[in-house]
């Protein structure tokens, strides 16, 4: 059997979507808990010139809705990067999964083939195949995100757990847990 | 077009191990110009029940061999984690990669619908065919511990960007740069 590039790329986004929009509610509660403010988290990063966890989180939406867009033709809404807050980050993620989930399947004919061109800072196009695109750039990038946003939360002291990022659903247990 | 889990799969996979190679070569190389022991960043990590540099690197060996030995049936080589150096981490990569790609793809034949198990802890076992296990464990898990390893080395103030971590390829160049 071979496999649809539509099923890769939209169950790799919409998972990871649900994912952090899930370890955001655990940090939110964990916070509350102790007595502590989550939105003091948003603008926390990991070294002086990385993103906070607001920058993170937009850069995994941009992801994941300019893959759909590039990949099938489709306009992407704009988005205005002034979260500042941890609804404004839930609504954002929730935003970005309701156009992921609005486009149909039968637009992503042609992807694999499909010419991507991406900018890549301020002076520099890169350009791919859809497929190309999509392993090269947009699983590994979205992730990227997603994973700094959880690093960032746990170097905060949030207890996350790697099952709280796979987001593996009881479906899958077979024995145990 | 249809896309094959054997693509999908090694693609990931050999990119993410090379890419990682080359992010630790960069910490050596930055180590040493500043006259310290890049040893020092193995045990590094970012909380303190996180794994360190080392494990995160052990993990992201052992999720590349995983899986294409799942997917296909063929054992992989078994890998002592005992790594305390730089050099002792890039063979653990090296060694992967070369498991990886020794793989003839035809042993894919059938891996999307494969029955696989995979122990998660010391009593739970999942269960997946072998394409939601790709998709929801395999590239998530395996990308989980290449961009901690990055964060990482990051959090110890190595000069580290995105296209470090990606790896975008100069004909992937179609303007600037």
């Amino acid at each position: 059997m071979s496999v649809s590039i539509q099923h890769v790329a939209v169950t790799s986004i919409t998972r990871g979507l649900k994912n952090t929009a899930a370890l955001l509610d655990k940090a939110k509660a964990h916070a509350e808990a102790a007595g502590a403010n989550p939105d003091d988290y948003v603008a926390a990063r990991l070294f002086e010139d990385m993103l906070p966890l607001s920058g993170q989180i937009q850069r995994v939406s941009d992801t994941a809705k300019g893959a759909v867009a590039r990949l099938t033709g489709v306009d992407a809404p704009a988005m205005a990067d002034d979260e500042t807050s941890f609804a404004d980050l839930q609504a954002r993620i929730a935003k970005t999964l309701a156009f992921v989930e609005s486009v149909p399947a039968a637009s992503f004919d042609g992807a694999a083939e499909r010419e991507v061109t991406v900018p890549a800072g301020p002076s520099m196009t890169l350009g791919f195949t859809g497929l190309d695109y999509l392993l090269e750039f947009v699983i590994p990038n979205f992730n990227f995100h997603v994973v700094t946003a959880y690093d960032i939360l746990r170097h905060k002291g949030v207890p996350l757990g790697k099952r709280d990022f796979l987001g593996i659903g009881p479906e899958r247990v077979k024995s145990g847990g």
